[in-house]
């Protein structure tokens, strides 16, 4: 088929998966939405990408525009097209799967949200549009990386004991870890340091404090 | 930014990566483009979304279409979409890898392009739009999933030796690797088994044959 200029465009769209770690529960910010289509049904936040805008930068204004959420980690998720996605026109999504650190969870719906909250990863409301292939797209990714890469201590405080970091892997992936056996293999990843630091809080005796390898690995 | 139904739409399209090895060279597939822009240059095999049609869907017929290349692997890579990518107007274009087994690599321009040959994946000559980037990206998942994936073998024949899939390895990451540990490695991951027999090609004394472990893992 050669280029041309007078066939019908689809619309695009971004949304995106945003995970954070609250109180140990693996958590992800829905909004609910306030117009039809799905009207009060829960979604991703997102929204059309504008025509002089990047992806990456249409993801990063939905999320500030209907969750006041800032500064997160942001990684191009997958593109979602079934043509029969959206019961208004043809709508192309590319998702975004985004990662918040503790402690900056606090979100307030605007724009086009009645209303945004964190919910649990693995217990999710019925949702809009194809969200809930999107998440579960999202969720394997994140359990797939965790074996082989630093992507999971974007979820975790600055400074974090190995059981602290064992019960994160351990809420993302739904089942528990052999202590000894988690212990050889995130040493063995070569993705955490010890800070030289030992923590009290929580362990029957001091833990040591490690944080990641490479503060560069975080992009928050 | 709620949902409206005027705003300009871009429009998307879809380019293949579509990788071969030939005569044990790493080759990617290119086409001559015979319109502008960048009438002349070299691109990857690619073109609009129908407004109907998935988007899986439109890769599979742009590379037959445009090439006459049936039946590969197939898989989404990543999204490209900054808003200067096209002289023309606002395109977003899906990007896919995809992967052709040896002995098929016979391939025919038609369509928009004026050719279409194989070229070496790490001597390319200057292609059109962003395709350098777009084909970065795909050598970058392909070298990134040899190393905890059956992802090569999509590039080989249904049965080989252990030194024909190391010197696939090689070629695809462009440096040599020690034997011993290539054949620890990939034993260890599980996705070859022996066939029982062996193979006297090549070799200065006969090879034991492997295959996949899974067929299923063969998409084409």
């Amino acid at each position: 088929m050669p280029y041309t200029y007078d066939h019908p465009h689809p619309a695009v769209t971004v949304d995106i998966v945003l995970f954070t770690l609250r109180g140990g529960h693996f958590e992800v910010l829905l909004i609910r939405r306030a117009q039809p289509p799905y009207e009060g049904l829960w979604a991703l936040p997102g929204g059309f990408v504008a025509i002089d805008e990047s992806l990456r930068r249409a993801a990063w204004r939905e999320l500030k525009e209907e969750t006041g959420v800032n500064a997160v980690y942001l990684e191009q998720l997958y593109t979602f097209g079934r043509p029969d996605r959206d019961p208004r026109e043809r709508v192309i999504s590319v998702a975004y799967l985004a990662l918040l650190p503790p402690g900056t969870a606090r979100v307030t719906a605007d724009s086009d949200a009645a209303e945004a909250d964190w919910w649990p990863a693995n217990d999710l409301p019925a949702l809009a549009f194809d969200h809930e292939r999107i998440v579960a797209k999202a969720i394997g990714r994140l359990r797939g990386r965790l074996g082989y890469s630093s992507m999971a201590l974007q979820l975790m405080p600055a400074e974090f004991t190995l059981p602290e970091l064992q019960a994160a892997y351990e809420a993302i992936l739904g089942e528990p870890q052999d202590r000894r056996n988690f212990r050889k293999k995130i040493l063995s990843l070569d993705i955490v340091e010890p800070t030289g630091q030992t923590s009290r809080r929580g362990a029957h005796r001091p833990a040591r404090l490690y944080r990641a390898c490479d503060r560069n690995v975080r992009y928050w």
